[in-house]
């Protein structure tokens, strides 16, 4: 039976795409489980957005199924060049909220250099779906000096992150249980296509790169390990997190690595050239707070912390439903 | 407000993507309203699928997905490439009911020749959506020499179906509303790109091909009438309509011009070559019943109907909400 740990993107999900999807359908595209799916020198990919609340301080589901597509062919190092969005729309919807939602759509679209070229609308009676589900679409360009994959890391890369770690999932988690304040915390859901780009250049010295959405930056770096078969140790004290993310984050026993973002940027780069990508991403506006959190080592595949107190902790991918319907 | 009728295909939903996502969105692409969208040699769809109940005689919502998403890049002219499939998954499904609808999407996919390479999963609690939702996109690459557009027909070519109409639609209602004996109408859903693979070879004599879903035969030819600017007489007689669907039809007050197709090919074709496009449609297994309904004349663009009784009706994009949940 389906349970919502299964959406949660964590060990659940992995089994039920390893057991149920990727048996049906096995190709070797589909089979390297990459954010995008590249055939023929095109990317393409498709995510489902049910966030609820709609609206969150920072941004909607309009403005998060924009952001969230077009991250995930970015990160392929593929260039965007299209959208296509399908909408369910519950019988009853005010015209109002949509037009709010397409707004926020055509904003963030602006933002990414892309354009929503096709689409789809489908209602369903009351009670069908919970008010607006859409999933969104992309095809973009593979570009052949720039192919950044989770099997690339190499003992010896750092691992950066483009700025503070954890704020989509609580934003919305917070607007969802409206504690901590009206706007206390808002979410970062932007496109990170700049920041790619501002990277581009360092071709093959960039070996991953990830958007960590669902299950956090801890699920990006240990999928990135598993897949390359190197050993991810992340410093704790090095990583970027607002004060209000990390004291809801205690008060919740949540930690904040595992927690969503929508407009991060993490990559594994290589030593020689990190300090220069790190640079070229604090030169961009989304990347100000950008800093280097760890670095691959060999030895057993797999992620552990260095914590501020000069202890080890392993980073397991994370089992059961830590935050649902958090995009 | 959102109104069932909004998603229905007809009126209200082109007033909805006319008032609503085209000033948004505003780009050629999308103002274009193809079934594909294409863009630098490339072709991009989506279509979510929502239909109730999920499985029919005939097909079920898995091999919907697939085939609805590849027909619409086949009657664009692309090949189809790959297609990305994104689940939303309510709380509680039955693992077993996902494989079914899995297996079914891949067997449609073998008949199409394509393959499922990118995916997503949400699940939301109980409640929020009816039971599974699948959208799926689906990249194509354009063949220069064969780019059939709802703007290509011209006075004097001959308009042809590829085999009865109104069978998905009558298979769902049935099957929901549980009349007329378990399995009597079947469902014809099935890819078309062989039918469209073996009308290639006619280049632009081919002027507009459509898979006539939402909206019907109907839908379809009000479409292209306008968007080419001529007017399409249906020759009544012609049209291939199985007994069962008739009646079932004329029991409800349904016009089969109107009720969905999910395999079935509407193409408008140069008088020249019509004979021989309509040997080639009905050399393949898929267009056995291939015929030609009606021509293409000048005068007021619009669409009308020559009766059994030598009687004349305007066909017109039908209003509200004919049969939902249909796709």
């Amino acid at each position: 039976m389906i349970i919502l740990a299964h959406g949660a993107g964590g060990r659940q999900t992995h089994r039920l795409i390893a057991e149920h999807f990727q048996p049906k359908f096995q190709n070797p595209v589909l089979d390297a489980m990459e954010d995008s799916a590249v055939i023929d020198g095109m990317a393409l990919t498709t995510d489902a957005y049910v966030v609820t609340p709609r609206f969150f301080p920072g941004g909607d589901l309009g403005r998060l199924a924009v952001c969230g597509t077009v991250n995930d062919l970015s990160v392929s190092g593929a260039r965007p060049l299209g959208l296509a969005a399908a909408f369910i729309l519950e019988e009853g919807l005010a015209l109002e909220e949509l037009d709010r939602l397409l707004d926020s759509m055509k904003q963030a679209a602006a933002e990414a250099g892309v354009e929503v070229v096709a689409g789809d609308t489908k209602v369903v009676p009351r009670g069908s779906c919970d008010g607006v589900f859409i999933t969104t679409s992309g095809m973009g360009i593979v570009d052949p000096s720039f192919v950044p994959r989770p099997t690339k890391a190499q003992p010896g890369d750092a691992v950066i992150v483009s700025g503070t770690i954890g704020d989509h999932g609580m934003a919305v988690l917070a607007a969802r249980e409206q504690f901590g304040g009206a706007d206390a915390i808002r979410s970062d859901v932007a496109p990170v296509r700049g920041l790619v780009d501002a990277l581009r250049g360092f071709g093959a010295d960039v070996r991953s790169l990830r958007d960590p959405t669902r299950g956090g930056v801890a699920q990006s770096l240990i999928e990135i390990a598993g897949a390359s078969g190197v050993r991810i140790v992340v410093d704790e004290p090095k990583l970027p997190i607002l004060d209000v993310v990390r004291s809801s984050c205690e008060v919740l026993g949540l930690d904040p690595l595992y927690v969503a973002n929508e407009g991060k940027l993490l990559c594994v780069v290589s030593a020689a050239r990190a300090p220069e990508a790190l640079e070229s991403l604090r030169a961009h506006p989304l990347g100000s707070g950008a800093s280097i959190i760890g670095h691959v080592e060999s030895g057993r595949p797999g992620c552990e912390v260095h914590t501020v107190l000069g202890g080890r902790r392993s980073l397991r991918m994370f089992s059961g439903q830590q935050l649902p319907r958090i995009c």
